[in-house]
């Protein structure tokens, strides 16, 4: 136990590195081009089994990918920010790597899984925020890691040294997957569709951050997890100047209005809490021409997945029949989702065990999520093959809240991270 | 002229005493038993070839019909009141009558319209309202003759008397038709379905009432019918306890509601004036209970049956996606419905002459009505078939306004009514 | 606690033929004449203390009443059926009775709750149905107990006898509150704030029924009493001719519709279940009139009293910002409210207590309730002095669910309930 | 007349290059200050008294105005484009000219308005399109004189100079007024309101373009003015994360949703037509936020002034009662407004005699417009003074349709406008 602290200890000025590299050159979910450069080159490097492309992603089951334009110009700027042109070219425009080291040796297989998209926030400037002050703020504009995800990429790259360094102590297989485009819960189904845990046995995901006193706390379960879809929908009708021809419009602003009411109105269930929400609406170009398109994104969520499919099918009847009231035509698109899923508490307890190993001072049994993340996809999957699945916390001082633009977090929390994974690993290999 | 004039002068007693008659024995819309089965008498009394019955109504047309059980009812009372049985019997549980007269001469064919329902209005009962004063106010409680059909139906009587008195003085054949149901607009395309103006060259229909200032104003031509359809409809969705299972209601409430709202939005036409009214929706039972029916009572109107058709079709597309919006079964029901209309200026002229040569003080062109009658059924179909048609007006002091508890009109209009409707014939057969 | 068993069994028969007259002659609530003035009488001549009208029901917090002419009515009907006119002039018009036993020694205060109102369901009449084969079904068309509070007032009255028998064995106080018009939560607030359980130390209230497998079970506690209110609203707005003026219209159909979706759109809340249900909306005459009026019958509930009174402010600005879009005169009655109350676990353990003590082969801690009952007004006051309050069950095999036509229950929990309640107050006085 | 016709050809060459440059630099409506100073230059060279800025437009008049930082960038580049910043200076930030001139001799007050603003429009930029082929299609990206402005400036400036020719033919005065923003109907009611044809006795405006075979047609007198408002309007609410406390959102979006169908749902009215078009709809902006602001912009109109005051009425009713639904803060503005207006028969009977004089071919009484043009502003303040005022068209080839990207006029229509509009001074004065 004390190697292992030591041996982290001595790696922690790289995970401070490598995080500030990747708070430096944020990407979007889709876009992380530059970071799954740098992140399959490393792991090459170490000796890693490397997967790239649609080998860990199929592309029927992804949501939310941007136009191939905007694909194509993300990935010129990720080389000129110094991603390997060879690299990215096996990656079939697709960003995300799974490093697997094979210890050769019978036994079980782990996973973790790290996520490192940033989101659309412009990053605070001045000297009060730390990153700026010490010159590793976003160098992207409009783009900014303030979920903390960059710590998590770190931590990852930590991992995949530490465990070749104790590759010996180790048996069965590890699996270290990085995964593209958390945000919106767009990139997870993807991975999990093209089979990347499908052998997996034991699966791990944590997140950084939510705040904590003045040190870091480890929260061995997380509960709450809502399941989710998000929905985006186009009406296509028919303009016509409002005054001269009104009849010859396919209204489709009334269309869109009248299912916003009809959405917010789908009866709350008896089994638990839903939610919907439709975000945004904008419809048409003119005060005088009747609106001939509209758009809206739309979230639905479940205390379960059952709930969030009740509500996801409800809003959809909805969308549609609100296309027929007008003529409209109505294209829906899956934009992202999550189902819900619990932690197995065996390993809650073999966290929570670490955590004490390690002489944690303050440590958690549980902590109420009441939101979103796809690496419920692989949680649910690793349970329905058998398998166990948690996912924990590694509550950290922050500077402002998750998606603000003065989002920081206290760093010491990466190498904390860093020894309960190394000894998940130890523990059931 | 001289001698129609005396002729009818002679009449108008018996005028004024079916009208009495009809009026303190008011029948609603297809209820018109007894009324149907006095004309029905007098008109084979006078050696008219009479129909009844199916013969004269197309069932599959008819609009708007009361359930069975309560057309039994109706029956049983008309027969208590005086109705024939074998009469009764004849008309197929249907009101309405059409008298032939046959010349056995060649010559074109000649129909009057008159319509015999009454409406579902309590009459005044004190003494200020004549009816009340000299005993001849409804017998039947909640139902009164408040538009004149009274006076179109004694006419109508007076007028087979007269031209059976003038036979010899006519060429062609005349046909009587004593429509059920004009309020609603449900009771002429059942007729003219039948056939019942298949043969005919000439038609005329007249209202008396709206008011005239000291004496009777004959009206030549009646503009300005816009085209209606009424809609029945009835959601059926599912109950449920609000509280503790509302995921299991279909709310057909919600579903009524956002279709009143969305059909009052449909666009206007540049084409001409339009009209939508949800003029009744009545929904659930208890506020606990999740509403699991709904009904509506709907009214679309247009400038020309296009743009009524317009309206109707607009209307029907927004009830139908609403059912689906809640998943409800919806049946819609067509409750009335009449074209708009034109009449012909040759027959105007006609008339026009007809008054000028009776010496009334006061005849109009035209006027506009920007209402509904469905004689416009019959005036659309004899005009299809190269024929001509008129709807004119004999203006009439009123003591009210019409559908009005109070309304009352001066008798002296029948027998004016009767000169006109009798030189049109002889004018042209 | 034998000497209880046995007498309690001895008073049984009485109990069922006091339930079978109440079944007999079912009465709504705020119309219990009858019924209340049974129960005066029979508190007199046992020498209660007995409170009628304004002294037990504050006027001002009355919710629900009928109108003055069908409370006359009501009363006149009970007087035909045996009511004491003499003690139906005491009672002010209001139902209900308060009988209180004064044991004349020093101690607290003990009441029970026992509500007595039925429900506009027309029992079932033929003999599959016990009540009507053993010719106690209801002599009031449309009206039923069909809810138990025909048996909840037995026990009262079977109580009272009891109590009076042991009183020497009792110090302090005693309560008998035969509260009216429970359905649609409508008595309680009255009560309340008439002062009823001002001096009141514990507090009972108990439902039978809920069906059971073979033989009674004694529920300790309930818990899951979701807060409600009922709210009533009209619109006035102005009638028009849809067709001829519809810009004279103010249309109240429409601002119903609005506000039926707009109210169903409230936000849920991320403290706890809540739910809001348009139950009723009737508006409009006829087709072609622009809908002068509208009626809605509203429910809010919430798992707290907060979360429903956070329902009913959103709820009444959005009715009332309707009634401004549409230019409309707006109405809005309290016709029902209770709030939310838990039971106190130290009865709920005497509760249990006296269970096991009276042999009791099935008793439950507590069950979850998922609905409302104004009882909770009662202990919600009680607790706020300082008091103890609780709601237990004695659930029953039932012949068919609550507010069904064909809903009786197995009598012999009568005699169950009667036994605890005694047991209660001599455990407590 | 042969000397006006003449005279009138040999400044054509001018005209058309006068158009082509405005062509070539058009500005949208409040920006156009180049416009504006090349038109005032030219009048002051000319010998005009030349009015700018607040004396010819009245502040609290104006509506639609753009920021003032745009504003400013506008007038930098028409400075960098040639406009004379000392007249730049005079117009006080608000384009728009008045030319005078003085004959000194007495005599009526004669105004001819000319408006000169252009469209956000992308100009079709092939060979195809003269203004592309012939190189002088629009330098400004995204905007186009798509409605022929460019050739009413360029037919106002040859007025100026025509009628400074014939000066000692005139006797009274001449105003050439050049109204900023008629597009969105924004510009002349602050010219109107600052007193701009407070002494004005015949007031003419023009249209060219509409379309004709394949020479020019005047039309003398144009009908069918709809009376029009534009609104924008801003709901103010708050966000919430719609998945975590959805009940502290102010939900803008909603309240949006349920003002357009209510909105749409306003009556028609009987005495003519009225529209109403909620044209645009923008709120919130991302689907896991409850949407705190939302934007739209609507239109109403009507046959007659009193028609659109209806409908703008009702719409705010509904705008403001939404707002308080939804507990929101709302801001209406109004973005552009015109009443209807009616030409003058005398002034028709003038113009079509010039056109006789002038030899047209194609001369026609009336058109119906069916849409909106400010200028009816001056018209209703001319007559309401006892002045006269008309609108008529000169019809004229064109390339495409009216606001599109290829539209393009026969440049012959631009003398023969002169033609008239100089006929109708020496005729009036």
């Amino acid at each position: 136990m004390d190697d292992i602290k030591t041996l982290a200890k001595s790696i922690e000025p790289k995970l401070i590195a490598y995080r500030r590299d990747f708070h430096k050159y944020p990407e979007v979910g889709w876009t992380e081009f530059r970071t799954s450069s740098k992140i399959a080159k490393i792991l090459m490097d170490l000796g890693y089994e490397v997967k790239l492309g649609r080998k860990i992603l199929k592309e029927e089951a992804i949501m939310g990918l941007p136009p191939q334009q905007e694909i194509r110009n993300e990935i010129e700027r990720a080389v000129k920010e110094g991603a390997s042109p060879k690299i990215i070219e096996m990656m079939e425009n697709l960003p995300g790597v799974v490093g697997i080291l094979h210890t050769d040796k019978p036994g079980p297989t782990v996973a973790f899984r790290f996520d490192m998209d940033a989101l659309s926030i412009t990053e605070a400037q001045d000297d009060e925020h730390r990153p700026s002050r010490e010159s590793f703020a976003s160098m992207h504009d409009g783009i900014m890691h303030a979920c903390g995800h960059d710590g998590h990429t770190a931590v990852g790259l930590g991992l995949a040294e530490m465990l070749m360094k104790v590759k010996d102590k180790l048996s069965g297989t590890i699996k270290l997957i990085f995964q593209p485009s958390e945000e919106g819960v767009r990139g997870a189904r993807a991975m999990v569709e093209a089979g990347v845990v499908d052998d997996v046995d034991y699966f791990f995901a944590f997140h950084i951050g939510f705040g904590a006193t003045d040190s870091v706390s480890l929260v061995a379960k997380t509960t709450g997890f809502l399941a989710t879809s998000k929905i985006d929908i186009d009406y296509i009708g028919q303009t016509a100047h409002a005054g001269a021809c009104p009849q010859e419009g396919k209204n489709a602003l009334l269309a869109a209005a009248s299912a916003a009411l009809n959405l917010h109105a789908i009866a709350p269930h008896s089994d638990g809490i839903t939610r919907i929400n439709v975000g945004v609406l904008t419809a048409g170009t003119s005060a005088n021409i009747i609106p001939g398109s509209a758009h809206m994104k739309i979230e639905t969520r479940g205390e379960t997945t059952a709930l969030n499919d009740y509500m996801q099918e409800k809003a959809k009847s909805i969308l549609e029949a609100c296309a027929k009231m007008y003529g409209l035509g109505c294209h829906i698109t899956d934009a992202g989702a999550a189902p819900s899923a619990k932690g197995d508490e065996e390993l809650a307890q073999i966290v929570k065990q670490v955590g004490e190993n390690l002489g944690l001072s303050r440590i958690e049994n549980e902590s109420y999520f009441g939101a979103s993340d796809d690496a419920t996809y692989f949680m649910e999957k690793v349970q329905s093959q058998g398998g166990k699945a948690l996912y924990f916390q590694v509550k950290t001082p922050i500077a402002a809240n998750h998606h603000n633009s003065r989002f920081d977090f206290d760093e010491s929390c990466l190498v904390i991270a860093l020894q309960i994974c190394t000894c998940l690993a130890l523990n059931l290999l």
